[in-house]
């Protein structure tokens, strides 16, 4: 409720109310996992009754279960308060990462648990179809144990490529070399199913899972810099993601670098992506080219830094400082292959930004590596499709599919 | 409420709720001067007596009064909705806008009127206390004729430079060569006044400004670009403004532009500023050093641009590109000395641009003129000054000062 109510100024009353603190209490949750009422009372700023009756009304839903108190969490000299934990049959999510090289699905309840996970390599030049019958392989082997209680709510996937906002379709995959896909359809069609679906960039998602589970958690404005094979970022500011009008903000491999660098892929010269993007990366280390999309297994094969991986780290660092000259984050969180250059190059990618950016940014901004290892992205598709719940979790279950696994069979 | 509750995850409350709802029917109101019921209803999504309850309360604080609806407003056969006008003695703000040569100063009400303005040159080289008795003489000129009755809510100040968000602190305003600058304190000082005094960047308010009031209304993903004397840019993505961690994000003036350009102020090489920055200008058309902070009055006296003067669109469209990539606004607004130029070379600009972004974030962007012509920044101001309004409007007026002229003579 809160961005609608904010973006086109509508009032609030009762019944609008009612749902959002109930969509609230369940985002608490399932940040931590577990809550006990008296926590929640003391977070949302609402009276014990209402928060009881709110937690009575998760339960009547099938989402959270009553959870005994761990010792510890005694408060004061009375009873602990009971606990309110997400239901071992609660709602679940399909999580979609696919990558250049191989596709990662996963099945994904509330507090961001992986219940089942599978992958497989992506076809190298495949067209949507078959990448998109190879997804829904993997999806109907992640809910083969899925209690039949538990509802899916939607998928969600990750993209490496440009996601328009308004209805989920790839522009632009451009390591993939699809232009304007429809990819969730084809996967629904693929699988047979009718349930919310929702796209979005890889980087983007990393951004929103390191935010809500990772090393982001409290942290307002952070920016998460991926190298794929080319280069994205996903950007939180104000603990909002930022999206752009289309969808498409967050495009930073193709930052003007050099005037007199080498060719980009998108027309241009120069981009920071032809210095730090993976096919620059492997040319300068002598990786040979079928081996680019697994740029960070090669990367951690390095025991110590070459002369060209420092100016490598230099140049990511000098690329950072104009992102963090325009963005003012507190955190650069790296992921993708930037992980593996980070423990090898880290103080050249340091001392490039720091070089570079202004003092007052710099300041206050650091550079780390995501919590969540390789599951960013991943974990940010769960987000997205999980998101309905917080907003309005009657609607959401009543959108939700039941018994899944039995339909997907049939 | 809304920023906060989003923010913290906190519940909402009968009380809280009735804030919100007398805050947002404000801001309405704001928006546009007048309004009618019947329009607030529908807006607002409340009923009509919860409406009616809420503009009672706004009369009798006196921010408020019942406007005779025009012929035209009339809806159906019925008597006409009552509307709601700002009350013409209702409480006031005063607008700052603080250049590198010379400062602006308005008394600004409700609807963003401007009842009374001043301007004065600002001394070249001077010390923050003696712009800051200049100020507050522009102030008093402005409440001269200021209503007893009309209260003071505070005061908002456009700086050229960085403003820490977290007290206003100026950080750094290279052109006015000030380094960590409690400019509020300054200006209150020399007023004897105790009033809440709100300071930010000037790009940043201009875009605040264009998206309240100006040419981005119903846009709510635009970037203000200002040249100065400096480059800076405002952004505002989803509806809200973007500040980052310590308030300073939007330095687009130092994104990296070409490795071997020509030195920055800030220590690097090749920043944009340093090709599209009012000195790099000023040296290309043979402008005196000491008109440089008047470049836009300099620029409107070319009937037909120069050949430099076409480099330089190509190149303010380049870097362009580089933030159009970044963000993917859907409206790019170019304020300060980048409107004259934008008559000039317009259309090189917008080459620049079209020949370097991506095409999925172009396909959607506008280059345009701010709506407020050169008064982005000083409304801006008043905007961040009428803030507490729109929040709690009960507590606002509760900080304010009555009688501000009686004060400031005695």
């Amino acid at each position: 409720m809160g961005a609608q109510q904010r973006r086109s100024g509508l009032g609030t009353n009762q019944e609008a109310v009612r749902r959002h603190n109930l969509g609230t209490l369940l985002r608490h949750v399932h940040g931590t996992g577990q809550m006990s009422r008296a926590e929640l009372t003391s977070l949302m700023g609402l009276n014990r009754s209402t928060i009881a009756g709110l937690v009575a009304e998760l339960e009547s839903l099938g989402i959270s279960e009553r959870a005994t108190p761990a010792g510890g969490a005694r408060q004061g000299a009375g009873r602990p308060s009971a606990g309110v934990a997400i239901a071992a049959d609660g709602p679940c999510v399909i999580a979609v990462d696919l990558g250049v090289d191989r596709a990662v699905v996963a099945r994904v309840g509330l507090g961001g648990r992986v219940l089942q996970r599978a992958q497989a390599p992506v076809p190298v030049g495949g067209e949507a179809w078959q990448v998109g019958a190879s997804v829904a392989a993997l999806i109907r082997e992640v809910v083969e144990d899925a209690p039949a209680a538990s509802p899916l709510v939607g998928i969600g996937i990750s993209v490496p490529g440009m996601v328009r906002r308004s209805d989920g379709l790839i522009r632009l995959a451009p390591n993939l070399e699809w232009h304007d896909v429809s990819f969730g359809g084809i996967v629904l069609a693929a699988l047979g199913l009718d349930v919310p679906v929702s796209l979005a960039n890889d980087a983007d998602l990393g951004a929103l899972a390191e935010h809500t589970r990772g090393v982001g958690v409290g942290v307002d404005d952070l920016i998460y810099v991926s190298g794929q094979v080319g280069v994205g970022a996903g950007v939180i500011m104000g603990g909002h993601r930022l999206e752009g009008a289309g969808g498409y903000a967050g495009e930073v491999g193709h930052l003007r670098f050099d005037p007199g660098g080498r060719p980009c892929h998108c027309g241009n010269r120069g981009c920071w992506e032809t210095e730090v993007g993976a096919h620059a990366i492997a040319e300068a280390i002598h990786c040979p080219p079928d081996k680019v999309a697994q740029l960070d297994e090669v990367l951690d094969g390095f025991d110590s830094p070459s002369p060209e991986l420092c100016r490598t780290g230099t140049a990511i660092g000098h690329g950072l400082a104009s992102i963090v000259n325009m963005f003012n984050p507190r955190l650069v969180v790296l992921g993708g292959y930037f992980r593996s250059l980070h423990q090898l190059v880290g103080p050249d990618i340091q001392a490039g930004l720091s070089d570079r950016a202004l003092p007052a940014p710099l300041e206050s901004v650091r550079l780390t590596l995501p919590g969540l290892g390789s599951d960013s992205a991943l974990l940010g598709a769960a987000e997205i499709a999980l998101e309905p719940l917080f907003v309005d979790p009657v609607a959401a279950l009543g959108a939700a599919l039941v018994d899944v696994r039995a339909r997907l069979a049939g």
